[in-house]
């Protein structure tokens, strides 16, 4: 059986767990660690696919809940999966649609065999099982695929954590079994456990028994203090094996990404720099700016001075922000490119001082230039 | 004193009073006749500054008086004026906002001093008079600027057509006189009467004794019959001098462009393409086509069949109705694209029939194809 996904570790930075590698993918070669931009219904919000690919992106995110639900994956299939659906030439990852569908906490219910919901766009009744999700991946033709999980809220009960836990290693094997396309779409088991290192551990172990081509890091960023959360990430990557990419999820601000990378992440994804861009804020050498402030009325520099982005290239603060005042398209579109290329370029710098044995100076510089106190409110938008 | 436009005749079409020619301005040669894209708040909705370099636009107009409005013609002008504050280097428009304040029809008030008005944004009380308007334009800084003019609905009595028209001619008189930069930037007079042949004619004379460098046709396709505007068209443009260039103010159905064309009209614009874009709405060879519509749920062609537009070879109709569908931004960019596409291409093919003298040929032609009967649903949104 040919192994559609294959991690390539290409150097260990001295003195931290962050490590410079390539996923090797049916649709290119990813440069790690990666960030991957979100597009959730099948389009990166006000992108189009070969502005995405100006920016160097080589793998987005799709989601499984919302296509299942529109336009559906069988439309997304005859359309050539989702590739050809939307004439992306990159790698794809879908998620399982677990994290959303458990986000509808008045319109789902959890059984051992699945999770029934209402739609959110219609109320029709629908079932989630490993076996139909594995489905609906594998028509959608991801590059990468993951295991339908289950993503407790923070907090949540031991008790809980634990049956929950039971469930989503159950469903992994459930998924593994059910995968139709295992020599075209990598399958990817996804670590639960709350907050409990041994749970985390346990979740670690079964997982690499079943020997899937990479693993997930899940239920963190939902709440938890940072600190935790830096510390669960840190005691469970270690029971990851080396040779397999690790992808922390739903993980996108510029300190959990050097966080992440330092304990050993590969991949992350996050709808942070395009959900923060339509409110009109960015990200910039010197920390976050919100362009609707009146400070930038009549303010004729790009909106960041060291970046080097077509958008900073092109356009003033004083224009922009009169196209978010005016509810302009344009304005969402200048500002969500700009935080796209703001991640996509902080992680080549993260690689490039991964192969120079400078990941923490470099972090530390950034911090400084960024204003990074450790405060939540810092770096979220 | 430099004169900033100049209209350069290149072929008069037999058998019609169609004329190709070229409108030299400060930022460029436009081959005329020509549509220009409505960019009203100093950027064409959705549309990035390169895309419409990439479609082909020379010239774009934008709108007096919401720019007067937000961000303000100060901030505009120390932006670079228009063409530096968005980053177009191509020519610009802009309309006196004449139009505008009158569709506010329960917030101004007329005099001939001018026209009070509330801000539709704060409803902050505010007052054009000829005057004032060329202030804003020419710190605007636009290559063709346009008179205050009062722009009366259809059907209005003949008396108030009258009373309209006087004043529309002293206002033009007094926006020549306070004009700034008429070196650098190109007054047109605008010729109103209704309905009435007499009065249209004598609009033309007057303002051609003031001798601008460029006439358009306002108060037209404001409701009336379009046989009735045909008629007025045909009738008035006979009074502008044939050395310099007409423009049809607010038109930009393809049928209305190919009638306007017959009768010797070298501009227009209009926001219907970018508007029904909005709505999913898109023109093509065949027609228009209404992107929502079931039918095309698991149609993989592209939305026009004979179009080479980027949205065309790469896009499909189920890929574009689905953003439409789930509301996102990348559908509206890719209709608007492609509508402005169509417009800007289609000029491009008359510019061509007129130099072959085949005009009349080609608009019968596109008519059969469009399959165009006159109806006034047939064209508009």
């Amino acid at each position: 059986m040919t192994v559609p996904v294959r991690y390539e570790l290409l150097h260990r930075c001295k003195d931290t767990a962050a490590r410079r590698g390539r996923v090797h993918t049916p649709h290119g070669v990813i440069e790690t660690p990666v960030f991957m931009p979100v597009g959730t219904q099948a389009t990166v919000k006000t992108m189009a696919p070969w502005e995405l690919s100006e920016l160097g992106a080589k793998i987005i995110l799709s989601n499984t809940y919302h296509l299942h639900l529109r336009p559906g994956e069988d439309i997304v299939k005859r359309g050539g999966g989702l590739h050809g659906f939307m004439n992306w030439s990159g790698a794809v990852l879908t998620d399982s649609g677990g994290f959303q569908v458990f986000s509808l906490s008045e319109l789902r219910k959890i059984t051992d065999e699945g999770v029934a919901f209402r739609s959110h766009i219609d109320g029709s009744p629908r079932f989630f099982s490993p076996e139909s999700v594995m489905g609906i991946e594998n028509a959608l033709g991801a590059d990468i695929i993951m295991q339908l999980d289950e993503c407790p809220p923070y907090p949540a009960s031991r008790e809980y954590l634990r049956t929950s836990l039971d469930r989503t290693l159950a469903w992994a094997k459930r998924c593994k079994q059910a995968h139709a396309r295992p020599d075209e779409q990598a399958l990817f088991g996804i670590v639960q456990g709350g907050e409990h290192l041994d749970l985390r551990r346990e979740a670690a172990e079964a997982l690499v028994d079943l020997d899937l081509p990479g693993y997930a890091i899940g239920g963190l960023s939902v709440g938890e203090p940072k600190p935790l959360m830096y510390e669960v990430l840190a005691y469970t990557t270690p029971f990851l094996p080396a040779d397999k990419p690790r992808y922390l999820m739903g993980v996108g601000s510029p300190d959990d990404l050097f966080e992440g990378v330092e304990r050993g992440v590969d991949m992350f994804d996050c709808v942070l720099p395009t959900r923060i861009a339509r409110n009109g804020t960015i990200f910039t050498s010197k920390g976050k700016l919100v362009l609707k402030n009146a400070r930038y009325r009549e303010d004729f520099s790009p909106i960041d001075e060291d970046c080097d982005c077509r958008v900073c290239k092109t356009f003033t603060r004083a224009y922009i922000r009169h196209l978010l005042k005016a509810e302009e398209v344009l304005g969402i579109r200048l500002t969500s490119y700009h935080n796209i290329h703001f991640l996509l370029d902080l992680m080549e710098k993260m690689r490039k001082s991964i192969e120079e044995n400078r990941f923490l100076a470099f972090k530390r510089e950034f911090y400084n230039s960024y204003g990074y106190t450790g405060q939540r409110e810092d770096v979220l938008g």
